[in-house]
């Protein structure tokens, strides 16, 4: 099951033919000429639309639904409630899920589903929404999580008791877990410190900002066996939570995904599948449904907003010697923000021996938060690494030097107790001395910030397939979603495995049918993790090529070597044999012998963690408030780029949403409790003019757990930028800011004067 | 690889608690409600609507064909011809079959593809067609095999010369091969011949009759990635012929199935799909092909048409000594009829020492015939089972103990070389003497005819996975296409290995991507077959099941054992641990270990030959000709019947298709060489009125080469139906017709006295 872990057959001395070069996706070009089939595309005969009512409230007893008039509304098929799902426990994984989907006892946020309706038309199921009644007891509702937490405060949900409290058992609240995390001695720490800075910080609610709304068609047949076509980050994951909340044998529903518009983390979570199979099993069609954006905005997932207060201490010669923190994070109305991320991810990347945090999950009334890139980990970077910068321009460190003094290297033990292999920070961060950008003065006028980051990077449960076709060309099985361009770099690798050219590799999607499980395609596993599995099953088969040469050269599998998509006798001594390639052995075999496959299952783990670092320069327009970047590179550890322009493309994409949320992404909600802002109007993305062309290095420190040594390269592109755009703006205002987004009015307001919320440098 | 077939695990002892069973198919409910989806049920975005344009010429010369003016048609989006084809070598098997979908330098039968158009429309398309302007140069034409014998005949292939011929090199011939087989000495055993009987026979091409024409929908995308959406016996046959004729890389098609509305053989070749492909690739747009009636009957494969002299010859007390035969076979246009299943198959299932045969396969001007249950066997059959039965009569033996005494049993050798292993032809014919129809008198007025057919079943390259989800459910994962019921009975075998009940287990088709290559389901071989590797499959799974129990209590995968869907200690010494269900050990390890699964590569043999004999009454209108069958009983050796419903159905649907054949369906040619009557009105199918309920005996011999002892049940069943149904006839108005169809005319003409192309009995 786990050979290839304990044997990666890491070689750092392999001549590389196709890993490390730079082929056009396979994906590419459907996806620019239009072709490609995301979720919304998939038509089926017969196929109702469906529509979603929702809530106008944030919070309010769901008295009565009333759908008579809508069923009788003609092309009208069905309109499912609450009563159309199991009822489950409230406070469970699946309860919590159920209710979030479709509103039981309450509605919890504006845009929280309250019924559906599929129909012929989408006109039409918009007009039996109208017809819905729905008698609401309307209920004090609460936004931010430092009033959630109060005594008084409105309670979402009278079963919420906080873990991690002692005597909390009898208090209903909205505190759901607090979490104490420690090491060492951080008095002690303190006491040694020439220096300590403490400051608060908040960040706001963002977007994933993916450009494709969920879609999605569910097929619920006769013999009530389920399809689900969907944009998802994790077919099997969804399957299982569908089976769940469905009260289903998982192997009833496949789910098939389709190209992905974008993820990043907010397509882990599901919205409108399960409304979508309830309604066709209701009226036997196939149902799809698409949200609108408004829709997305309201009710799909937004990243965690925070509050903290972060304390570090350093002695004058540049060690930090401890670093304390308290970390509020809002989950929105459910528990599920993966807020132990932070005090997991927060310091680590430091060799850092006392550390303290508490850190607190609070709902509220507000859509349940999903995974964004390093979830709950930038905004509270952001302060911690706004901390290392003012420690290191206290004691007069230049500030890369500083963090290179306390890097942690191969051997540290972290907070979360993993004990670090070899790691490539003190490479990324002199490789970050070394950049012209660093080397190069600040024009005058703008400011420069670094930034230093850490992500885990993640295995997990994984599963893949490779099979040979009688012409010798490949087929490879994917159960990991590609959000990002992972199939051509898995390709890449089965292709260099084979001695094939990457054309002669066709990479697939499997359903879940198809396939075992997978976990989701999240935290930057899955080139390492199906590639991992991919890597495996090419060896099996090449396994099973060698044992046919063999037979057929009439020798043994032992004096057969494979090497540049040939069997090869192992030596002079084994016969004078004509090299028997891919295709000669699958053309004569695979009737006689069956077809040539390999297949991998597994717990993928030895993921290589990541750093990187940012060096932003730009300017702040001191009339309105308007940052212009004018200079970004991104310097990070990739392991082993094996496409590095994909590489580059995840260093890139990550710094430009970092620019978003630093500068100008969040929620605003009206005193009623409805969010302000759900469009691309009013909510403000970076686009193209807004950011420079980002400078990439990439620096490769092979980790020695996976065949090709790479690590994970998806998420700490993202941690550095929103600390890294604070340090800049410091740097050019004199005043760096606490709160996120750093938006013209509050850089105004910073600058104007206002220093009751901003540290004095 | 074969372990399984090394020791399949039969064990007739086995408690079976789903093996044997009737559980509704999955399939059926969809099917019955008209949900399922069919080759034509595919639509894509952006679809266009492929047609095709036919020669009306059974043999010309294309001289020239200009498509300029349907390119210039609005809507219209790509026009191809034998120019978008790669040109392969005439006489090929991929020069052949492309030349076959495409006419390149002539055509060779009414209806052979000219052109192809794909336009926003069908009615686009359809007008598109008729500004292609098409320059033939018309030649003689042939259709009948015999005079497409003769010298002087039209010439289809300058290529050809007859194979197995010696000294034929030099002359071009319509005449493919000459295949001559014989074991023993014919001359001596007629010599010791106490009765010999001689006769000729002739059948007429009939069409398999799926209710479901061929549809496909082709998608090129922009990566040169081509997806094929279609009605398929065979999807990796497909996949790899396509890529034959198209010049790709097989890994560059993925061919998915649809649920089937028929194939019975005439879905293992393609027609529409390759043009679909060039059209969607020339149109950069998805294009559907959807065959008419018409086109199915004048363009798709229909069965050979033959010719052939039996004789036989048995002593007084009724033991056959000799068997001789010339047969020849009508391939059309192109060789390809597998006109050597007669020769293996016609004699066997008695124990013959003395045969000899010569058969021919010719080429004339009529599409290319394709494969029907038992392909080539049932028209030759019919003979020879008459003259089995005019024997017995003849020497005043039972027919049936005439047949048992020269019945072959487990260690006879055939004429192709195999040697019987258990075979349940005696247990057949007894079972068959014991029945109520047997033993009951023949009905004033009516006559009874029996006769027995023989199938090889088959086996052959196979794939197939079997993944366990966390919940404990379980999907199965086929290769091989559905035609009439194996997902149920795999899905049963499944079950009954892992002790799940059968709602727990879904059954799944594979694309070509997601598994190893397979054969196609055709020869009786897929619930064999893949039933074989998906009990392996499972059992691969319990094997991982048991070494994870094993690991959960500490103790070896020797001391656990799987019974009943439970790891339990496999004695008392083990320990006293609690049984864990396939649902504990998934939820428990699925992400810990990685998933739950076992999949299996393998050529597979050990099929079991089937056996079975026909008793049918039936009277005849001396007025009409017309033919009532009045009652019909089917006995047959299934070796286990998984389902047995289904068996039943098969054996009844191959008893209605021979009622068909024998009675009505030919195709018809004008003398201009176009056919007669290509639609439902004019080709005369069996409706429910035309045939009687089907009686069944299902006999069991186990086939102790499979874990169930299963045999093929598929093509038995329209072996000796035409053959019975003659005898009935000849019982019926004292002369046994030597012609297909028996039709009214036919009839009429015989019982007016016409005795020169009648035997007297």
């Amino acid at each position: 099951m786990a050979s290839i872990l304990e044997n990666s057959g890491f070689n750092p001395d392999k001549e590389l033919k196709i890993v490390g070069t730079n082929p056009v996706k396979q994906d590419g070009p459907d996806k620019v000429t239009g072709r490609a089939k995301f979720g919304a595309d998939l038509i089926l005969p017969g196929m109702l639309f469906g529509k979603i009512l929702r809530s106008p409230h944030p919070h309010a007893v769901l008295k009565s639904i009333d759908t008579s008039k809508a069923e009788a509304l003609p092309g009208v098929k069905a309109v499912v409630t609450r009563d159309d799902f199991p009822e489950l426990p409230p406070g469970t994984p699946g309860g919590d899920l159920s209710r979030n989907v479709m509103a039981r006892e309450k509605v919890f946020y504006d845009g929280h589903p309250v019924a559906a309706v599929a129909a012929t038309s989408e006109p039409v199921a918009k007009r039996a929404l109208k017809l819905i009644e729905v008698e609401h007891e309307v209920l004090p509702h609460v936004i931010d999580p430092v009033e959630a937490m109060q005594p008084g405060a409105p309670i979402l949900h009278d079963h919420l008791r906080t873990k991690g409290v002692e005597g909390a058992e009898d208090t209903p609240t909205n505190i759901v877990e607090r979490l104490d995390l420690a090491m060492g001695d951080t008095d002690a720490g303190f006491a040694e410190a020439d220096v300590i800075v403490e400051r608060e910080y908040d960040s706001k609610p963002m977007h994933q900002g993916y450009i494709e709304p969920q879609g999605c068609v569910a097929d619920c047949n006769e013999d009530d066996q389920i399809e689900v076509w969907c944009c998802t980050q994790g077919t099997h994951v969804f399957r299982d939570r569908l089976a769940d909340i469905l009260r289903l044998d998982s192997s009833r529903i496949k789910v098939m995904q389709s190209e992905m518009g974008g993820g990043f983390g907010g397509k882990t979570g599901f919205y409108g599948e399960p409304l979508a199979i309830v309604l066709s099993k209701k009226a036997r069609r196939p149902v799809k449904i698409v949200l609108t954006r408004n829709e997305v905005f309201r009710c799909t997932g937004p990243v965690s907003g925070t509050r903290s207060r972060i304390k570090m201490g350093c002695t004058k010669d540049g060690k930090i010697v401890a670093a304390e923190a308290e970390l509020i994070f809002q989950t929105g109305a459910f528990t599920g923000s993966m807020f132990f991320n932070a005090p997991h991810a927060m310091f680590t990347r430091y060799a850092l021996e006392n550390i303290k945090t508490t850190a607190w999950e609070v709902v509220s009334n507000r859509p349940k938060v999903n995974a964004f890139r390093a979830p709950c980990v930038p905004q509270i970077v952001f302060g911690v690494e706004a901390i290392v910068t003012e420690l290191a321009n206290k004691i007069g460190m230049d500030e890369l030097d500083f963090r290179l003094k306390n890097a942690a290297t191969e051997g540290y033990t972290t907070l979360y107790g993993a004990t670090f292999g070899p790691i490539g920070f003190v490479e990324t961060l002199e490789a970050s001395k070394e950049t012209d950008h660093y080397r190069s003065p600040v024009k005058p006028g703008e400011g420069r910030g670094v930034a230093a980051g850490f992500w885990f990077n993640r295995g997990g449960d994984t599963t893949g397939s490779l099979t040979i076709t009688p012409d010798g060309s490949v087929n490879i099985m994917l159960g990991t979603s590609d959000v990002a361009g992972s199939r051509v770099s898995i390709s890449m690798m089965a292709a260099e495995e084979l001695g094939v050219p990457l054309e002669k590799v066709r990479a697939n999607f499997a359903d879940t049918s198809a396939i075992g499980n997978n976990r989701v395609t999240a935290g930057s596993r899955t080139t390492f993790s199906s590639g991992m599995v991919i890597v495996d099953s090419a060896r099996k088969a090449i396994d099973t090529m060698v044992e046919r040469a063999a037979e057929i050269w009439g020798v043994s599998p032992e004096e057969v070597t494979f090497e540049d998509g040939h069997c090869r006798p192992a030596s002079a001594n084994v016969g004078d044999f004509e090299p028997l390639s891919i295709k000669d052995i699958a053309s004569r075999t695979s009737v006689s012998h069956g077809a040539i496959a390999g297949h991998s299952e597994m717990n993928v783990t030895g993921e290589g963690p990541g750093f990187g670092v940012h060096i932003v320069d730009l300017k702040v327009d001191r009339g309105t408030g308007r940052v212009d970047v004018t200079r970004y590179t991104v310097i990070e550890d990739a392991g082993k780029a094996i496409h590095p322009l994909q590489v580059e493309g995840q260093y890139q994409g990550g710094a430009v949403q970092g620019v978003g949320w630093a500068l100008n992404e969040e929620y605003i909600y009206r005193a009623d409790g409805t969010l302000d802002n759900p469009s691309f109007l009013d909510y403000r993305m970076p686009v193209a003019s807004d950011v420079p062309m980002i400078d990439t290095v990439i620096v490769e420190v092979p980790n020695p757990n996976h065949p090709y040594g790479l690590r994970g390269v998806g998420e700490v592109p993202v941690v550095p930028t929103l600390a890294a755009i604070g340090n800049a703006i410091g740097d050019a205002i004199g005043i760096r800011p606490q709160s996120l987004p750093m938006s013209p009015p509050k850089l105004l307001e910073l600058m104007d004067g206002d220093e009751t919320r901003a540290a004095a440098e």
